[in-house]
């Protein structure tokens, strides 16, 4: 097992990786009183619920309708009616077991159940293992944009059990790769290099490379997130590909894309436009393009007429004063967030997409 | 005018206090950016909206149902509507116009508006400028729980203007009355002196002596925000007549009872219970409830079942480990929150509700 600190104060947790995790009772760990709540969706709870028990621990449970669709603040108020009906008071934990999702949606009801109770993070797909389970970012869709409403609360602890993945099915598995390559593409050039040497071994899901994969994530966010807990500064360049991915997502009614999906072709759009403005070499884009495609991601967005792709975008959470942001790369490793860049690269970008 | 800052390192921000501070342009100093939107209710916003226009920048607006049972998260998606409709970004601030629904309500859209924006406060009944919009605490009420969905998020400002009391309905100006009582009860025995000293003054709304006891209100619950801003140990201290006051409400479904009556009553039945245990002098509860009878409030219960008071006490945020936890008298001036009690105490109270 690998452990991962996230250094905030006396606010700081771990995240425990490796395969078997899961049952290792480190929940146990975190535990404050005697009290818990599952969340967890239709599709998970079966395969790992009871894998988690937590002795000394009455752990209650409600489980979702699994689909980003779902994640709403109808949906959350099936989360607040099971702590109420279970009694569960301010020293009572949340356990989030599943993907982005459920981890989104259960973090933001600990973060608003009562002014705030303490969760744990279960991911059990890659995608939230690297990304969205960590670093205490929790929300919910609004009909025009994907995680307008939402808070900033971090868990007690995440377990990221990389054994889970073996099942995870193909499409979901890439997706979460797109997070991965993401790191490298932001900040971190020798993990990329290390992605471009092991796109065979990551494929066939090797523990040992897979193992890695997600601790070096896992490295690189715990990073950013000690450095910028709120999103003053460096923390918006995790968002490299989401501006292009969210409007993509809304777009298509967060139906027929996956995140991880829509944030590859997004790093793409990204590095596209970062090539028109001169920023990026030529060779940066081709090796991201070739390299997502390596792992079975689209490249390529879907057709979005201009005007609308750029009104679903104007609604990001980056954007200040009404100036669209935008995470663009100087280099693979070197991303830079930013309203001054010429605007016809982005209409030439968002033509593309035509 | 007076101002009484509330002291929270870099999240310090100022109670402007006195007559007419409404139209005295503070809101400009506390918006960062050009847009804002004004959340208020259909009674308030027809009398003060326009006076508070903020020259340089673009009020949108959005007028709620006007009431505690539309303290919910269906209200809640009417102001995530509007700020998104009004493509409003991270910089933008929420004004809420109105008293302890209206600012608890935008208040929590702020907290949760693409994970925290600004609000300030502009209060307009009693209880709000006294209490409520003081002190970071945003929420909206639960059907089985008041305030069970909610954030600590603190304002830029609030704008306490004394002057719009003078055509506060009765009923509501006597609520107000209740919470500031509760300061001289649980840590100010000279207030409560003077309080006493002051019912005539204070029942004509003497414009002095208005002031005064909002001022002070406000310094009391500074000091204690300051003290214990997310309610680890003092601050539980501010919900003396809470617990039962709740139930009250509760079980009322938050229409026949304003909050203050129901604190009202709560605090008469928490003297009453102290005194039971031996902890208040008999004396300390005959003033209190005098001065309460005073203000015109109610110090006696509705007819609520023992078992159903019981219920509906045991949701509220205080309790640890399915324990009660209450907030009991020693003295006035001297409160003490504990779950250390006499259950016979607690039960003979309860059943003089019947």
């Amino acid at each position: 097992m690998r452990t991962q600190w996230v250094e905030l104060g006396e606010r700081s947790y771990p995240i425990y990786i490796g395969d078997g995790v899961l049952e290792q009772g480190l929940l146990d760990r975190h535990l404050v009183a005697d009290r818990a709540l599952l969340v967890s969706n239709e599709t998970v709870a079966p395969l790992y619920a009871e894998r988690l028990a937590a002795p000394g621990c009455e752990v209650q449970s409600v489980i979702l309708a699994d689909g980003e669709r779902h994640k709403t603040l109808q949906t959350c108020e099936q989360v607040y009616d099971a702590l109420i009906d279970g009694r569960l008071d301010r020293s009572a934990t949340v356990i989030a077991l599943g993907g982005g999702v459920v981890g989104d949606l259960a973090g933001f009801c600990a973060a608003t159940y009562q002014r705030g109770v303490g969760y744990i993070q279960v991911p059990t797909t890659l995608l939230a293992q690297v990304d969205s389970s960590v670093g205490g970012k929790t929300g919910v869709n609004h009909p025009r944009g994907k995680n307008m409403i939402g808070a900033f609360h971090q868990p007690r602890a995440v377990v990221a059990d990389t054994g889970v993945l073996a099942t995870l099915p193909e499409r979901e598995y890439s997706a979460g790769l797109a997070e991965v390559v993401k790191y490298g593409l932001i900040r971190d050039r020798a993990f990329f290099d290390w992605l471009e040497g092991h796109v065979e071994a990551l494929r066939r899901r090797d523990p040992e490379a897979l193992a890695h994969a997600v601790a070096e994530s896992c490295r690189n966010k715990a990073e950013v997130v000690a450095a910028d807990e709120r999103e003053a500064g460096e923390r918006a360049l995790l968002n490299l590909g989401h501006t292009f991915g969210h409007a993509i997502e809304t777009y298509t009614d967060y139906s027929s894309w996956l995140h991880g999906e829509a944030v590859a072709v997004g790093m793409v759009m990204a590095a596209r436009m970062s090539v028109r403005l001169g920023w990026l070499p030529r060779e940066g884009l081709d090796r991201t393009t070739a390299l997502l495609e390596a792992f079975g991601l689209p490249t390529r967005p879907p057709a979005i007429p201009e005007a609308r792709f750029r009104e679903l975008m104007s609604v990001d959470k980056k954007n200040r004063g009404g100036q669209l942001r935008l995470v663009l790369l100087r280099d693979i490793g070197d991303a830079v967030v930013t309203s001054e860049f010429a605007a016809e690269a982005l209409t030439a970008t968002l033509l593309e997409a035509v």
